[in-house]
């Protein structure tokens, strides 16, 4: 039986598994999961998934979900994935442990609630929270200086030093993608103090080509969409400033 | 050379690594460091752990952070650790691993938050906040009846129906032990409609007995302070109110 990924592209975690399956030839069944229809709380999902959340994967009899831990079982199980994925040496192994650890409780932290409260929490049915955003951003910053002053210290491509990416690169870049929803200014603001931070994304969609641009492509449409709906906004605004000279 | 621990007592990680290395017979020195006095975020604590946290390990030339990349390096790479800790099974392992990337933004952030704004804020120079505190309870109360009603699903003594203890059991109840150092009304009100999760804490202290006690007496000497404060801030308040009748 086809392994089976239940995912939501608008998901970083989901994206994250389904382009490790696409990079590495495992063959997939893809199932979507809409988010935006709350089809992850329903009862049938919740029998694969009962914290009802995206990625779940079910191989054969066996299901499994936390992005982490599915990544790291696909790079285990599946044969013919590389070495460098999720090295089989325990030293380079604990330390890709470590930056996963690390990302739970300050990048993701901080980039899921940024985003969620600047811009899509209103299609997941929550309120935006300028001060929670706010809050949000300090956390993001700091996570991704301390990205590119610990993980990506020295010469490597990747995290680490490596010259291959690992299934850290691939998670913490997926997060980090996630900021394309936002307006421009505040992406640009965010990201331009840190250098090799975009050297790094820019190397890990390059070394998942063409797979990387091919599941973000529905965050690209979500950019845009987002997009038109400030313009559209501020030029109403416009108007009705016009009106009232 | 020796296994070197960086730890703090009152760090729920840091107590997990050590009861591991105690219970599993493993050689190491513990060095602390003092949370209280911001010895993790001076230059030489830097130098070992840049993120500035406990616990971190030292192992030879090799130094990690993270807890949980810290207990599956330790299961994987000393001889002796029994595989019930870590399966080598690797569907097994998956499913710890899930458990234990789930923690990180629930029970942990849930527990950790709360007991923070709650009492712990202002030794590590934070003001309370009610507010955050209420927030969390709810994230705390919902990750301990996700746990009850997922992982300890079944009959086993331990989560996934182990019928003895894991890296997650010990992480997780660890975490949760923290709530000692509330006012004993709020820890019931948390804990009572838990009853599994009760019984596992007690199975996981009993499969780690005496380390588990040992290890966690500086937090019952802190329980034991912070309720005599409580005991002299209410009868001072009662003095005042008696003041002014």
């Amino acid at each position: 039986m086809k392994l089976k990924v239940y995912a939501d592209r608008m998901s970083q975690p989901s994206r994250a598994v389904l382009i490790f399956c696409k990079v590495n030839g495992i063959d997939f069944q893809e199932v979507k999961v809409d988010i935006s229809k709350r089809q992850q709380l329903s009862p049938e999902y919740k029998e694969i998934n009962p914290m009802g959340q995206v990625p779940t994967i079910v191989d054969g009899r066996f299901k499994l979900f936390e992005s982490h831990a599915i990544l790291i079982y696909l790079a285990c199980v599946f044969p013919g994935v590389p070495d460098h994925w999720y090295p089989a040496d325990l030293f380079r192994r604990a330390r890709i442990n470590s930056v996963l650890d690390w990302h739970h409780s300050n990048l993701r932290r901080g980039c899921f609630t940024y985003v969620i409260n600047m811009v899509l929490g209103p299609a997941l049915g929550l309120r935006l929270d300028p001060q929670a955003a706010a809050e949000a951003e300090k956390l993001l910053s700091s996570s991704l200086s301390k990205i590119e002053s610990v993980w990506l210290k020295g010469n490597g491509k990747f995290l680490l030093g490596g010259l291959q990416p690992s299934i850290a690169d691939l998670s913490l870049v997926c997060e980090i993608m996630q900021l394309e929803v936002l307006d421009d200014k505040d992406r640009v603001r965010i990201l331009a103090p840190h250098k090799k931070v975009q050297q790094w994304i820019e190397n890990t969609k390059i070394a998942t080509s063409p797979y990387f641009d091919e599941v973000h492509n529905v965050l690209f449409k979500a950019k845009a969409r987002y997009q038109e709906q400030r313009l559209k906004s501020w030029s109403s605004s416009g108007t009705s400033l016009k009106s009232k000279m």
